[in-house]
Protein backbone atom coordinates (compact mmCIF):
# COMPACT_ATOMS: atom_id res chain seq x y z
CA UNK A 1 0.00 0.00 0.00
CA UNK A 2 1.76 3.44 -0.88
CA UNK A 3 -0.17 6.84 0.91
CA UNK A 4 0.47 10.25 0.21
CA UNK A 5 1.03 11.97 3.49
CA UNK A 6 1.65 15.72 4.72
CA UNK A 7 2.49 17.12 7.73
CA UNK A 8 3.32 20.08 9.80
CA UNK A 9 7.14 18.44 11.17
CA UNK A 10 6.67 21.91 14.30
CA UNK A 11 5.28 19.12 16.76
CA UNK A 12 7.42 16.03 15.47
CA UNK A 13 10.84 15.08 17.23
CA UNK A 14 11.15 14.37 13.03
CA UNK A 15 9.91 11.15 10.78
CA UNK A 16 11.80 8.11 12.41
CA UNK A 17 10.51 5.91 15.22
CA UNK A 18 11.78 6.79 18.61
CA UNK A 19 10.72 5.92 22.14
CA UNK A 20 8.69 8.42 24.41
CA UNK A 21 8.89 10.94 21.80
CA UNK A 22 5.93 11.78 19.07
CA UNK A 23 7.21 11.09 15.67
CA UNK A 24 5.74 10.99 12.02
CA UNK A 25 6.71 7.10 11.84
CA UNK A 26 5.25 6.61 15.27
CA UNK A 27 1.82 8.60 14.56
CA UNK A 28 0.73 6.71 11.34
CA UNK A 29 1.77 3.03 12.62
CA UNK A 30 -0.24 3.60 15.72
CA UNK A 31 -3.07 5.00 12.95
CA UNK A 32 -2.73 2.20 10.34
CA UNK A 33 -2.61 -0.32 13.57
CA UNK A 34 -5.93 1.10 15.03
CA UNK A 35 -7.61 1.14 11.70
CA UNK A 36 -6.15 -1.88 10.03
CA UNK A 37 -5.07 -4.57 12.81
CA UNK A 38 -1.95 -5.96 11.76
CA UNK A 39 0.32 -7.16 14.36
CA UNK A 40 3.98 -5.64 13.93
CA UNK A 41 3.06 -3.32 10.95
CA UNK A 42 6.15 -1.09 9.91
CA UNK A 43 5.90 2.19 7.77
CA UNK A 44 8.75 3.05 5.30
CA UNK A 45 8.87 6.72 3.73
CA UNK A 46 10.82 7.90 1.18
CA UNK A 47 12.85 10.90 2.65
CA UNK A 48 13.80 10.39 6.51
CA UNK A 49 12.90 14.30 7.56
CA UNK A 50 14.54 15.65 10.88
CA UNK A 51 13.16 17.34 13.46
CA UNK A 52 11.16 20.51 12.84
CA UNK A 53 11.39 19.40 8.98
CA UNK A 54 7.61 19.76 7.16
CA UNK A 55 6.96 17.41 3.94
CA UNK A 56 3.50 18.52 1.58
CA UNK A 57 4.66 15.14 -1.14
CA UNK A 58 6.23 12.81 1.46
CA UNK A 59 5.53 8.83 -0.04
CA UNK A 60 5.30 5.94 2.55
CA UNK A 61 4.57 2.25 1.95
CA UNK A 62 3.62 -0.45 4.29
CA UNK A 63 2.25 -3.78 3.63
CA UNK A 64 -0.56 -4.56 4.51
CA UNK A 65 -2.16 -8.67 3.51
CA UNK A 66 -5.06 -7.88 1.10
CA UNK A 67 -8.07 -9.56 2.79
CA UNK A 68 -7.37 -6.78 5.57
CA UNK A 69 -7.43 -4.39 3.20
CA UNK A 70 -10.68 -5.87 1.08
CA UNK A 71 -11.82 -5.72 4.33
CA UNK A 72 -11.50 -2.37 5.62
CA UNK A 73 -14.45 -1.32 3.15
CA UNK A 74 -17.16 -3.40 5.17
CA UNK A 75 -20.47 -2.09 3.84
CA UNK A 76 -19.49 0.89 2.39
CA UNK A 77 -20.28 1.85 -1.10
CA UNK A 78 -16.62 3.57 -1.74
CA UNK A 79 -13.73 1.20 -2.64
CA UNK A 80 -10.95 0.43 0.53
CA UNK A 81 -8.79 3.27 -0.56
CA UNK A 82 -11.60 6.21 0.38
CA UNK A 83 -12.49 4.62 3.26
CA UNK A 84 -9.18 4.06 4.92
CA UNK A 85 -7.50 7.60 3.94
CA UNK A 86 -10.86 8.63 5.69
CA UNK A 87 -10.29 6.59 8.65
CA UNK A 88 -6.88 7.23 9.12
CA UNK A 89 -7.61 11.25 9.05
CA UNK A 90 -10.07 10.46 11.19
CA UNK A 91 -7.82 8.87 13.71
CA UNK A 92 -4.86 11.19 13.35
CA UNK A 93 -4.17 14.83 14.60
CA UNK A 94 -4.53 17.64 12.00
CA UNK A 95 -1.11 18.24 11.68
CA UNK A 96 -0.74 15.67 9.97
CA UNK A 97 -2.51 14.21 6.97
CA UNK A 98 -3.00 11.63 4.41
CA UNK A 99 -3.79 12.79 0.76
CA UNK A 100 -4.42 9.36 -0.86
CA UNK A 101 -3.79 5.82 0.06
CA UNK A 102 -3.79 3.52 -3.11
CA UNK A 103 -2.80 -0.31 -3.62
CA UNK A 104 1.24 -0.25 -4.46
CA UNK A 105 2.35 -2.06 -7.74
CA UNK A 106 4.25 -4.96 -7.36
CA UNK A 107 8.21 -4.45 -6.31
CA UNK A 108 7.43 -0.71 -4.71
CA UNK A 109 9.79 0.48 -1.96
CA UNK A 110 8.80 3.96 -0.87
CA UNK A 111 12.55 4.85 -0.21
CA UNK A 112 14.66 2.74 -2.31
CA UNK A 113 12.25 3.09 -5.94
CA UNK A 114 12.99 6.59 -5.36
CA UNK A 115 14.43 8.29 -8.27
CA UNK A 116 14.25 11.73 -6.82
CA UNK A 117 13.71 14.20 -3.88
CA UNK A 118 12.52 17.47 -4.00
CA UNK A 119 12.72 20.18 -1.46
CA UNK A 120 11.87 23.62 -0.91
CA UNK A 121 13.94 25.92 1.73
CA UNK A 122 11.70 29.04 2.55
CA UNK A 123 12.76 32.54 4.08
CA UNK A 124 11.91 35.49 4.62
CA UNK A 125 14.79 38.26 4.38
CA UNK A 126 12.68 41.19 4.65
CA UNK A 127 10.91 42.35 7.52
CA UNK A 128 8.01 43.75 5.55
CA UNK A 129 7.33 40.39 4.24
CA UNK A 130 6.79 38.80 7.14
CA UNK A 131 3.87 36.81 7.88
CA UNK A 132 2.76 35.29 10.39
CA UNK A 133 0.57 32.85 9.09
CA UNK A 134 3.51 31.15 7.60
CA UNK A 135 5.77 31.60 10.44
CA UNK A 136 6.28 27.85 11.23
CA UNK A 137 7.40 26.86 7.69
CA UNK A 138 9.25 29.89 6.81
CA UNK A 139 12.58 31.08 8.35
CA UNK A 140 11.98 34.55 8.86
CA UNK A 141 15.80 36.24 8.86
CA UNK A 142 15.27 40.34 7.68
CA UNK A 143 18.84 40.68 5.99
CA UNK A 144 18.37 40.65 2.20
CA UNK A 145 19.56 38.18 0.26
CA UNK A 146 21.88 38.25 -3.11
CA UNK A 147 19.96 35.83 -5.03
CA UNK A 148 21.49 35.93 -8.57
CA UNK A 149 25.00 35.43 -5.88
CA UNK A 150 23.76 32.60 -4.86
CA UNK A 151 21.81 31.19 -7.61
CA UNK A 152 25.95 31.60 -9.55
CA UNK A 153 27.50 30.23 -6.42
CA UNK A 154 25.00 27.08 -6.85
CA UNK A 155 25.48 26.12 -10.68
CA UNK A 156 28.99 24.81 -9.97
CA UNK A 157 27.32 22.55 -6.95
CA UNK A 158 25.61 20.97 -10.03
CA UNK A 159 25.82 17.66 -11.16
CA UNK A 160 27.79 14.13 -9.17
CA UNK A 161 29.80 15.30 -6.11
CA UNK A 162 31.23 14.59 -2.47
CA UNK A 163 28.48 16.92 -0.58
CA UNK A 164 30.57 15.67 2.74
CA UNK A 165 31.66 19.29 3.69
CA UNK A 166 27.90 19.89 3.87
CA UNK A 167 26.28 16.57 5.40
CA UNK A 168 26.65 15.03 9.14
CA UNK A 169 28.74 11.81 8.57
CA UNK A 170 27.28 8.80 8.86
CA UNK A 171 30.21 6.24 9.15
CA UNK A 172 30.51 3.81 6.26
CA UNK A 173 28.40 5.58 4.06
CA UNK A 174 29.01 7.18 0.66
CA UNK A 175 28.28 10.96 0.51
CA UNK A 176 28.54 11.36 -3.19
CA UNK A 177 25.00 12.48 -4.59
CA UNK A 178 23.72 13.58 -8.04
CA UNK A 179 22.15 17.44 -7.85
CA UNK A 180 19.52 17.80 -10.30
CA UNK A 181 18.74 20.95 -9.22
CA UNK A 182 19.60 24.17 -7.13
CA UNK A 183 18.07 27.27 -7.60
CA UNK A 184 16.88 30.26 -5.79
CA UNK A 185 13.33 32.03 -6.53
CA UNK A 186 11.58 35.03 -5.78
CA UNK A 187 8.27 33.57 -5.08
CA UNK A 188 4.38 35.71 -5.25
CA UNK A 189 4.83 37.02 -1.76
CA UNK A 190 8.18 38.04 -1.59
CA UNK A 191 10.01 35.09 -0.03
CA UNK A 192 13.48 33.63 -1.08
CA UNK A 193 12.93 29.83 -2.01
CA UNK A 194 15.64 27.34 -2.90
CA UNK A 195 14.68 24.33 -5.33
CA UNK A 196 16.62 21.23 -4.56
CA UNK A 197 16.59 17.73 -6.21
CA UNK A 198 18.77 14.88 -6.03
CA UNK A 199 18.81 11.62 -6.58
CA UNK A 200 18.93 11.36 -2.54
CA UNK A 201 20.13 13.95 0.11
CA UNK A 202 22.40 12.82 2.89
CA UNK A 203 21.99 13.53 6.48
CA UNK A 204 21.85 17.46 6.84
CA UNK A 205 22.71 18.30 3.49
CA UNK A 206 19.95 20.58 2.14
CA UNK A 207 20.26 22.47 5.27
CA UNK A 208 23.97 22.54 4.80
CA UNK A 209 23.60 23.46 1.20
CA UNK A 210 20.70 26.57 2.10
CA UNK A 211 23.54 27.61 4.66
CA UNK A 212 26.28 27.67 2.89
CA UNK A 213 24.32 29.50 0.28
CA UNK A 214 22.46 32.30 2.37
CA UNK A 215 26.39 32.75 3.65
CA UNK A 216 26.83 33.74 -0.23
CA UNK A 217 24.03 35.57 -0.44
CA UNK A 218 24.22 38.00 2.70
CA UNK A 219 27.75 38.70 1.60
CA UNK A 220 29.53 36.89 4.21
CA UNK A 221 31.67 34.20 2.00
CA UNK A 222 32.58 35.08 -1.56
CA UNK A 223 30.31 33.53 -4.64
CA UNK A 224 33.29 30.78 -5.22
CA UNK A 225 33.12 29.70 -1.34
CA UNK A 226 30.55 27.04 -2.27
CA UNK A 227 32.62 25.09 -4.77
CA UNK A 228 35.52 25.56 -2.63
CA UNK A 229 33.82 23.24 0.33
CA UNK A 230 33.46 20.41 -2.59
CA UNK A 231 37.16 19.67 -2.32
CA UNK A 232 37.28 19.09 1.61
CA UNK A 233 35.36 15.52 1.65
CA UNK A 234 34.29 16.09 5.35
CA UNK A 235 32.21 18.80 7.36
CA UNK A 236 33.50 21.78 7.23
CA UNK A 237 32.31 24.27 10.58
CA UNK A 238 32.19 27.19 8.75
CA UNK A 239 29.29 26.16 6.93
CA UNK A 240 25.91 27.02 9.43
CA UNK A 241 22.97 24.33 9.14
CA UNK A 242 20.12 26.31 8.49
CA UNK A 243 17.26 26.19 10.84
CA UNK A 244 15.12 23.25 10.18
CA UNK A 245 11.68 24.89 10.16
CA UNK A 246 12.33 26.29 6.94
CA UNK A 247 12.63 23.26 5.25
CA UNK A 248 10.13 21.22 3.62
CA UNK A 249 10.06 17.69 1.41
CA UNK A 250 7.58 18.89 -1.63
CA UNK A 251 7.57 15.75 -4.06
CA UNK A 252 9.55 12.66 -4.70
CA UNK A 253 9.94 11.21 -8.33
CA UNK A 254 9.24 7.17 -8.60
CA UNK A 255 10.18 5.66 -12.47
CA UNK A 256 7.02 3.93 -14.47
CA UNK A 257 5.62 0.37 -12.66
CA UNK A 258 7.84 -1.81 -14.73
CA UNK A 259 11.18 -0.19 -13.44
CA UNK A 260 10.56 0.06 -9.79
CA UNK A 261 12.17 -3.57 -9.14
CA UNK A 262 15.10 -2.55 -11.06
CA UNK A 263 15.68 0.38 -9.49
CA UNK A 264 15.54 -0.87 -6.05
CA UNK A 265 17.64 -3.02 -6.89
CA UNK A 266 20.42 -0.39 -8.51
CA UNK A 267 19.70 1.49 -5.68
CA UNK A 268 20.12 -1.07 -2.88
CA UNK A 269 23.63 -2.12 -4.57
CA UNK A 270 25.04 1.16 -5.00
CA UNK A 271 24.19 3.07 -1.69
CA UNK A 272 24.84 2.00 2.42
CA UNK A 273 20.77 2.06 3.25
CA UNK A 274 21.70 4.30 6.50
CA UNK A 275 22.46 7.18 4.58
CA UNK A 276 19.80 7.76 2.30
CA UNK A 277 17.17 10.27 3.04
CA UNK B 1 1.76 57.10 13.09
CA UNK B 2 0.36 54.65 10.73
CA UNK B 3 1.19 50.83 11.17
CA UNK B 4 1.22 47.72 8.84
CA UNK B 5 -0.05 44.74 10.85
CA UNK B 6 -0.09 41.12 10.39
CA UNK B 7 -1.41 38.34 12.71
CA UNK B 8 -1.90 34.73 12.93
CA UNK B 9 -5.36 35.20 15.04
CA UNK B 10 -5.02 31.51 16.70
CA UNK B 11 -3.83 33.00 19.83
CA UNK B 12 -6.25 35.71 20.52
CA UNK B 13 -9.21 36.80 21.77
CA UNK B 14 -9.54 38.70 18.77
CA UNK B 15 -8.44 42.50 18.13
CA UNK B 16 -10.76 44.35 21.06
CA UNK B 17 -8.85 44.77 24.20
CA UNK B 18 -10.15 42.80 27.11
CA UNK B 19 -9.49 42.77 31.02
CA UNK B 20 -7.41 39.60 31.28
CA UNK B 21 -7.77 38.00 27.95
CA UNK B 22 -4.82 37.89 25.26
CA UNK B 23 -5.74 40.79 22.43
CA UNK B 24 -3.78 41.99 19.30
CA UNK B 25 -5.38 45.49 20.24
CA UNK B 26 -3.57 44.87 24.02
CA UNK B 27 -0.58 43.06 22.93
CA UNK B 28 0.12 46.31 20.55
CA UNK B 29 -0.42 49.22 22.99
CA UNK B 30 1.56 47.36 25.55
CA UNK B 31 4.33 46.80 23.15
CA UNK B 32 4.20 50.57 21.82
CA UNK B 33 4.25 51.07 25.48
CA UNK B 34 7.49 49.14 26.07
CA UNK B 35 9.26 51.12 23.33
CA UNK B 36 7.29 54.61 23.25
CA UNK B 37 6.75 56.03 26.80
CA UNK B 38 3.53 57.51 26.45
CA UNK B 39 1.18 57.27 28.74
CA UNK B 40 -2.03 56.10 27.99
CA UNK B 41 -1.45 55.40 24.48
CA UNK B 42 -4.48 53.89 22.37
CA UNK B 43 -4.55 52.20 19.34
CA UNK B 44 -7.26 52.26 15.89
CA UNK B 45 -7.27 49.99 13.43
CA UNK B 46 -8.99 49.58 10.50
CA UNK B 47 -11.22 46.34 10.86
CA UNK B 48 -11.64 44.89 14.30
CA UNK B 49 -11.35 41.14 13.80
CA UNK B 50 -13.30 38.42 15.73
CA UNK B 51 -11.34 35.81 17.78
CA UNK B 52 -9.28 33.53 15.54
CA UNK B 53 -9.49 35.80 12.57
CA UNK B 54 -6.15 36.15 10.87
CA UNK B 55 -4.64 40.14 9.39
CA UNK B 56 -1.81 40.59 6.37
CA UNK B 57 -2.66 44.04 5.60
CA UNK B 58 -4.62 45.45 9.06
CA UNK B 59 -3.90 49.38 9.16
CA UNK B 60 -3.63 50.65 12.81
CA UNK B 61 -3.01 54.59 13.82
CA UNK B 62 -1.48 56.18 17.19
CA UNK B 63 -0.99 59.29 18.62
CA UNK B 64 2.33 59.93 19.11
CA UNK B 65 3.65 63.00 20.18
CA UNK B 66 6.47 64.39 17.69
CA UNK B 67 9.42 65.15 20.03
CA UNK B 68 8.91 61.31 21.33
CA UNK B 69 9.12 59.64 17.78
CA UNK B 70 12.29 61.39 16.75
CA UNK B 71 14.09 60.55 20.10
CA UNK B 72 13.53 56.77 19.01
CA UNK B 73 16.12 56.90 16.84
CA UNK B 74 18.61 57.63 19.17
CA UNK B 75 22.72 57.29 17.51
CA UNK B 76 21.36 55.19 15.15
CA UNK B 77 21.97 56.21 11.67
CA UNK B 78 18.34 55.12 10.70
CA UNK B 79 15.74 56.86 10.74
CA UNK B 80 12.50 56.53 13.43
CA UNK B 81 10.70 54.69 11.55
CA UNK B 82 12.83 51.66 10.66
CA UNK B 83 14.03 51.87 14.48
CA UNK B 84 10.43 52.04 15.99
CA UNK B 85 9.66 48.70 13.13
CA UNK B 86 12.60 46.61 14.87
CA UNK B 87 11.67 47.61 18.45
CA UNK B 88 8.14 46.64 18.04
CA UNK B 89 9.28 42.99 16.03
CA UNK B 90 11.75 42.55 19.03
CA UNK B 91 8.68 42.88 21.85
CA UNK B 92 5.95 41.50 20.35
CA UNK B 93 5.53 37.92 19.90
CA UNK B 94 6.43 36.26 16.41
CA UNK B 95 2.63 35.33 15.82
CA UNK B 96 2.11 39.25 15.36
CA UNK B 97 4.30 41.17 13.57
CA UNK B 98 4.78 45.02 12.11
CA UNK B 99 5.23 45.22 8.62
CA UNK B 100 6.07 49.27 8.55
CA UNK B 101 5.62 52.34 10.66
CA UNK B 102 5.49 55.48 9.05
CA UNK B 103 4.34 58.67 9.69
CA UNK B 104 0.29 59.17 9.23
CA UNK B 105 -0.68 62.32 6.81
CA UNK B 106 -2.74 65.08 8.66
CA UNK B 107 -6.24 63.92 8.87
CA UNK B 108 -5.76 60.18 8.95
CA UNK B 109 -7.90 57.66 11.08
CA UNK B 110 -7.17 54.25 9.96
CA UNK B 111 -10.66 53.15 10.57
CA UNK B 112 -13.04 56.61 9.26
CA UNK B 113 -10.45 57.18 6.97
CA UNK B 114 -10.76 53.86 5.08
CA UNK B 115 -12.67 53.67 2.01
CA UNK B 116 -13.11 49.87 1.60
CA UNK B 117 -11.21 46.45 3.21
CA UNK B 118 -10.82 43.50 1.54
CA UNK B 119 -11.26 40.01 3.19
CA UNK B 120 -10.62 36.29 1.74
CA UNK B 121 -12.08 33.37 3.21
CA UNK B 122 -10.41 29.95 2.19
CA UNK B 123 -11.72 26.62 2.32
CA UNK B 124 -9.99 23.20 1.43
CA UNK B 125 -13.03 21.36 0.03
CA UNK B 126 -11.03 18.17 -0.72
CA UNK B 127 -9.06 15.81 1.29
CA UNK B 128 -6.23 14.67 -1.00
CA UNK B 129 -5.27 18.70 -0.81
CA UNK B 130 -5.55 19.28 2.90
CA UNK B 131 -1.96 20.81 3.50
CA UNK B 132 -1.11 20.72 7.55
CA UNK B 133 0.96 23.58 7.02
CA UNK B 134 -1.73 26.23 6.22
CA UNK B 135 -4.10 24.50 8.76
CA UNK B 136 -4.42 27.66 10.95
CA UNK B 137 -6.17 29.58 7.94
CA UNK B 138 -8.12 27.81 6.14
CA UNK B 139 -11.27 26.03 6.80
CA UNK B 140 -10.49 22.23 6.04
CA UNK B 141 -14.26 20.64 5.31
CA UNK B 142 -13.98 18.15 2.47
CA UNK B 143 -17.09 18.05 0.60
CA UNK B 144 -17.02 19.47 -3.06
CA UNK B 145 -17.70 23.11 -3.06
CA UNK B 146 -19.36 24.55 -6.49
CA UNK B 147 -17.63 27.30 -7.43
CA UNK B 148 -19.96 28.01 -10.40
CA UNK B 149 -23.39 28.14 -8.39
CA UNK B 150 -21.57 30.46 -5.50
CA UNK B 151 -20.47 32.54 -7.73
CA UNK B 152 -24.15 33.01 -10.04
CA UNK B 153 -25.42 33.14 -6.59
CA UNK B 154 -23.26 35.95 -5.20
CA UNK B 155 -24.15 38.25 -8.20
CA UNK B 156 -27.17 39.13 -6.54
CA UNK B 157 -25.65 40.82 -3.40
CA UNK B 158 -23.88 42.52 -5.63
CA UNK B 159 -24.03 46.64 -4.60
CA UNK B 160 -25.75 47.85 -2.01
CA UNK B 161 -27.95 46.23 -0.14
CA UNK B 162 -29.52 45.70 3.86
CA UNK B 163 -27.00 42.46 4.94
CA UNK B 164 -29.01 42.41 8.13
CA UNK B 165 -29.51 38.68 7.32
CA UNK B 166 -26.59 37.84 7.22
CA UNK B 167 -25.25 39.90 10.59
CA UNK B 168 -25.03 39.92 13.78
CA UNK B 169 -27.30 42.99 14.95
CA UNK B 170 -25.98 45.73 17.19
CA UNK B 171 -28.54 48.10 18.34
CA UNK B 172 -29.15 51.10 16.43
CA UNK B 173 -26.00 50.84 13.87
CA UNK B 174 -26.82 50.27 9.99
CA UNK B 175 -26.50 47.27 8.21
CA UNK B 176 -26.79 49.03 4.49
CA UNK B 177 -23.20 47.96 3.06
CA UNK B 178 -21.66 48.40 -0.01
CA UNK B 179 -20.45 45.26 -1.46
CA UNK B 180 -17.57 45.75 -4.32
CA UNK B 181 -16.62 42.27 -4.42
CA UNK B 182 -17.63 38.39 -3.72
CA UNK B 183 -16.15 36.01 -5.92
CA UNK B 184 -15.11 32.17 -5.36
CA UNK B 185 -11.42 31.22 -7.33
CA UNK B 186 -9.67 28.33 -7.06
CA UNK B 187 -6.36 29.12 -6.16
CA UNK B 188 -2.88 27.35 -7.18
CA UNK B 189 -3.35 24.96 -4.16
CA UNK B 190 -6.51 23.95 -5.35
CA UNK B 191 -8.32 25.94 -2.51
CA UNK B 192 -11.66 27.53 -2.82
CA UNK B 193 -11.03 31.50 -1.78
CA UNK B 194 -13.72 33.94 -1.57
CA UNK B 195 -12.60 37.74 -1.97
CA UNK B 196 -15.09 39.80 -0.59
CA UNK B 197 -14.63 43.51 -0.24
CA UNK B 198 -16.80 46.46 0.94
CA UNK B 199 -17.16 49.83 1.70
CA UNK B 200 -17.11 48.40 5.64
CA UNK B 201 -18.76 45.45 7.20
CA UNK B 202 -21.06 44.65 9.91
CA UNK B 203 -19.96 42.00 12.71
CA UNK B 204 -19.73 38.25 11.19
CA UNK B 205 -21.20 39.60 7.82
CA UNK B 206 -18.38 37.98 5.78
CA UNK B 207 -18.29 34.73 8.17
CA UNK B 208 -22.36 35.05 7.21
CA UNK B 209 -22.24 35.82 3.11
CA UNK B 210 -19.23 32.53 3.10
CA UNK B 211 -21.36 30.21 5.22
CA UNK B 212 -24.68 30.82 3.13
CA UNK B 213 -22.46 30.82 -0.44
CA UNK B 214 -20.87 27.42 1.52
CA UNK B 215 -24.56 25.99 1.78
CA UNK B 216 -25.50 27.03 -2.46
CA UNK B 217 -21.87 25.52 -3.40
CA UNK B 218 -22.82 22.03 -1.34
CA UNK B 219 -26.05 21.97 -2.78
CA UNK B 220 -28.29 22.54 0.43
CA UNK B 221 -29.93 25.71 -0.77
CA UNK B 222 -30.77 26.67 -4.22
CA UNK B 223 -28.99 29.50 -6.20
CA UNK B 224 -31.56 32.11 -5.58
CA UNK B 225 -31.41 31.53 -2.01
CA UNK B 226 -29.23 34.23 -0.49
CA UNK B 227 -30.47 37.21 -2.59
CA UNK B 228 -34.31 36.03 -0.73
CA UNK B 229 -32.25 36.71 2.49
CA UNK B 230 -31.28 40.00 1.76
CA UNK B 231 -35.59 40.92 1.99
CA UNK B 232 -35.39 39.64 5.30
CA UNK B 233 -33.54 42.89 7.18
CA UNK B 234 -32.88 40.10 10.11
CA UNK B 235 -30.81 37.75 11.13
CA UNK B 236 -31.75 34.60 9.55
CA UNK B 237 -30.91 31.47 12.03
CA UNK B 238 -30.50 29.33 8.22
CA UNK B 239 -27.43 31.34 7.77
CA UNK B 240 -24.82 28.84 9.35
CA UNK B 241 -21.57 31.52 10.08
CA UNK B 242 -18.69 29.85 8.50
CA UNK B 243 -15.86 29.15 11.04
CA UNK B 244 -13.27 32.25 12.11
CA UNK B 245 -9.91 30.42 11.28
CA UNK B 246 -10.76 30.39 7.79
CA UNK B 247 -10.59 34.52 7.64
CA UNK B 248 -8.12 36.93 7.04
CA UNK B 249 -8.44 40.38 6.68
CA UNK B 250 -6.04 41.11 3.05
CA UNK B 251 -5.69 44.71 2.74
CA UNK B 252 -7.36 48.00 3.81
CA UNK B 253 -7.64 51.12 0.77
CA UNK B 254 -7.53 54.89 1.57
CA UNK B 255 -7.72 57.70 -0.35
CA UNK B 256 -5.27 60.32 -1.32
CA UNK B 257 -3.91 62.08 1.35
CA UNK B 258 -5.88 65.60 0.24
CA UNK B 259 -9.06 63.86 0.62
CA UNK B 260 -8.62 61.93 4.22
CA UNK B 261 -10.18 63.76 6.35
CA UNK B 262 -13.21 64.49 3.68
CA UNK B 263 -13.51 61.06 4.18
CA UNK B 264 -13.82 61.10 7.53
CA UNK B 265 -16.07 63.21 7.72
CA UNK B 266 -18.40 61.49 5.81
CA UNK B 267 -17.96 57.68 7.60
CA UNK B 268 -18.76 59.27 10.67
CA UNK B 269 -22.06 60.77 9.95
CA UNK B 270 -23.11 58.26 7.50
CA UNK B 271 -22.27 54.61 10.02
CA UNK B 272 -22.81 54.42 13.97
CA UNK B 273 -19.48 54.18 15.30
CA UNK B 274 -20.22 50.39 16.95
CA UNK B 275 -20.87 49.11 13.18
CA UNK B 276 -18.01 49.70 11.58
CA UNK B 277 -15.49 46.55 11.19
Amino acid sequence: MRLAVAYDGTGFAGWARQPRLRTVQGCLEAALRAVVRVPGLVVTCAGRTDAGVHARGQVVHADIPRPMLAAIRGRSAQDWTAVLTRRLNGVLDDDVRIGSCVRAPAGFDARFAALWRRYAYRVCDEAANADPLLRRHVYLRPTPLDLAAMNTAAVALHGEHDFAAFCRARDGATTVRSLQRLTWERDADGLAVLHVQADAFCHHMVRGLAGALMSVGRGRQPVSWPAELLTARARQSTVVVAPAHGLTLEEVGYPPDEELAARVERTRAHRAPASQR
